[in-house]
């Protein structure tokens, strides 16, 4: 299939769309992003990447990172993970806490901020230097040893999280944040801020589309783990809108409020995407257009 | 692949399993089925069909039908449907209604009670004689005149369903119910009795592996309905435990309280297991785990 | 004091305010009612009566009626009804049904449409013919023949009464309603379509200032359950404005969507007022405006 | 009336009482405190005391302080206070975080631990040194300069106040908190855990019994103001059992986790209890039954 004629023919397209969302304002140094920065980078099971637009320039992935994290986990404390952390969809992003009081602090799963904050809280409980040791795991997974975190982004995050310090607290509270609060949000504010490029993500969620060997082969997770994970992403990869990307586009996939989004198919591709204008539901708004042109035009979805 | 070996082992080795569930009590006539029961039916592609126990005998479909009465919906009103159910999971079987409330009477998605009240309605509004012209519907997709409704199961569930009665009174006070609420609860305690054997299961939901085409190759649904359908039902298909199935088994499917589970791998197979007893999520005990084991086994699952 | 110098006063200044609300619309029959309407009237504990505007004029009692259908039943089967609801404030106008799932069809108390649905239930289970006893029983507390239901606003909140039919189902689902739900809101909404005037209304709550004798002094309830039915109201008369209620005004009471409100001073008076415009949190603008301008003028509230 | 014998007899009767509840285990401090303590004390009108037991040991008064801070943010910002915590009761203890979610950030009232935590970020932000100050005010209030905090407790609750600490940030996340969080929530730690006896508390809470008028008869609120705590403290003094007391008890009142109640009858008196073990909604087991035994064996309830 002509990956690089599709990617360049929907890059020019969606580019022409009036649809281009808002950035994100809450994090005031992600306010600053030039909205029209557009990129999609796809990288298939062949390790051949296609790309189109600012693909090769760096972002903050923001929540992209918590699948990240829930992988450096899995490989440390394996299954006892989902004893903290739950596998169903929320939902409700106008209730998040809610929830989380009603079910006694176990998260509904771990890529919405509580579980990431308890996936957070085992790695600052197992990783000797948590900052250092999870960039090391993050570039190891890319192969690309020029990852790092934008402090800038961290700072501010810090500065204004206050929802994120509520929910550390509750979760503290019910027993499932083991360490000191504010060491927790420290580590989740840095891992929020990690810079990539789109061709970076592609590399790093390569091993979603490969049975858990990244491009080098090396096997970070077992098959029946990454598997797991795509499905997590597919069912809670999205926020509130997991149902309507599960439904349109048919593919597992994370987005972050900076405006990238990574999808796979496995043992077909890995895709990204990154244009900082968000739609209502906190979802790169370009971004959601092309992965539902991508599997439309191609066919290529899980369903 | 020896689909015959592999269901066969499977079925000897959870009919041995200790954890069998309970059969529900809450229908007064499903609570007289005996309690093993235990049937397999895997239809391939190829319409090749594979079995083992109690496949070809028939038992209450349940929820299972909230999907074709959703396939004759979308053929008759097409994307519309959309404007009055959602997509999204919904998770929280304990306080189904309070969702509702909130969202002002737009069912989460068309596989809860509530969104398959909406769906009926539809259906009541469209049909001349909805409960024949719906059954004629379901014969013509498994191309079987001998399925039919239970009438014992439609007036049991009728005398206790008053959980469903204040669903369809909510909605109908949102406006989203357009008929006479006792018409529209009459023609969903029928659908909810529709009687089939996992054979006839399989041959039902075969347009689902098959991009929309039945085992007689008429089409049902473009290519597409068929994918989103396939999404909704991955996403929601089995209460508040979706995610833990599409975690665990990672195929769409449906379950329904009668304790049969139906399950779709695109392009590969479609699979139907029976199994009264039920986990504490309302799912069949001994369906899930075939299933799991199936796809553990085989590899075959979407992710 | 000159309570008639007093109601005079505020009757000519609250009349000129321009905070009139609005008149309930979805009970179509009361959205007939001339909004200019408006009367006051106190009785004081010697049984003297004091009045201004349409005072003499009856209209639809609604839900104030739900304290009298509480009479009754305490009447009959005592303490024991509290094993059927609470007496706790409920606060939540948007999600009435919510609580009533997550406690479990106990309703928070007798004054929330869903407890006055249980005290309805208790009275048909109690009653040979429901709507007529409990007539004759209203019209004994107010010693007067003449009080009867509005046959026509009883038909047109049953035709539109469908978040009642959900309530009455949810009950049924959990046990908490004993009869045929058709039954119960049949005589509930009889109940609600009670016509009175405010100087009907002061006698028929007389009971209540005065330790459950009525005016005739025949004793209706226990010194005791008067001072508990007091107190609930208190709590929850005002729907979620209860808590701003007593803060402004200081006194029990119950308002009704009819733009009703009948308040009492223990020991010291009843009043009651009539205007048909609603605030935004459904109880008569004009009213409260009254209740809490005679209250700071007298002094005479219990705080 | 016979204040002192009633008092003596119903403190004799009710230490027999075999329900004497649980000591408050989750602040560790407070779970050292002799659970046998008893004491009861009243000050009529005419400021003439009679107590029984242990009615002049201090005690931590934890949440009763609410109403003291409240007094002072009254007498400072006055009605503007209103703008930001409302007066409904929030009847909910299992889901406290939820209502302040959907109520974007606006505590129901100042008695719950978010309405107190906005409470005392307005003190925070007009007192110079808010602890100290607050401390020569309580002391103002009881004329009393021995009252003060036990620094012992307060470090204690800043240890394990994780959900104070969640609700706190989440306030401060909707903009409700305007000081620094730490700060804001070592003033509350503190002001729980000011230590007085039932004799000091009736001194203190003497002004709400009489128009705003303290012991000294300085006048520290309007008599509107006092009127309108007391209707507060009644709506909402005792967690979700407030509607419970004010049906048995019928007096606006406060408790705490300490132990200690405190209740006031306009125009007659204030009565205060201690015994540390607590019923299942978190109030003193055996101050409930003295209050209850006190207004129905002298007839001195409100209602």
């Amino acid at each position: 299939m002509d990956f690089q004629g599709i990617i360049e023919e929907i890059y020019a397209t969606v580019k022409q769309s009036e649809n281009k969302g808002t950035v994100a304002s809450y994090i005031p140094e992600l306010s600053k992003v030039n909205p029209e920065k557009f990129g999609i980078c796809l990288l298939d099971i062949n390790q051949k990447s296609y790309f189109a637009g600012d693909a090769e320039e760096s972002f903050s992935i923001q929540s992209i990172s918590k699948v990240l994290t829930l992988v450096q986990a899995l490989s440390i404390v394996g299954e006892d993970l989902w004893k903290r952390v739950g596998v169903e969809p929320s939902g409700d992003p106008f209730n998040f806490l809610s929830l989380l009081e009603l079910e006694k602090g176990i998260p509904r799963n771990p890529l919405i901020n509580a579980g990431a904050l308890v996936v957070c809280d085992i790695l600052v409980s197992h990783l000797k230097n948590p900052k250092e040791d999870f960039l090391h795991f993050v570039r190891a997974l890319a192969n690309d040893k020029t990852i790092d975190y934008d402090k800038k982004v961290a700072l501010s995050e810090k500065r204004t999280g206050f929802r994120n310090a509520a929910a550390a607290n509750l979760l503290k509270s019910f027993g499932n944040i083991h360490n000191d609060v504010d060491a927790v949000l420290d580590f989740y504010f840095h891992q929020c801020s990690l810079a990539m490029s789109c061709k970076q993500l592609t590399k790093t969620f390569f091993l979603f589309a490969n049975h858990g060997q990244c491009t080098q082969l090396h096997k970070f997770l077992q098959p029946s783990q990454a598997k797991r994970i795509n499905a997590i992403m597919l069912s809670c990869g999205f926020y509130d809108e997991a149902g309507e990307f599960s439904f349109k586009v048919g593919l597992p996939g994370k987005s972050g409020v900076g405006g990238g989004i990574v999808a796979i198919h496995p043992d077909k591709y890995c895709i990204a995407t990154w244009s900082p204008g968000l739609n209502h539901k906190g979802n790169s708004s370009l971004g959601m257009q092309v992965l539902e042109q991508f599997t439309t035009k191609t066919g290529l979805s899980i369903f």
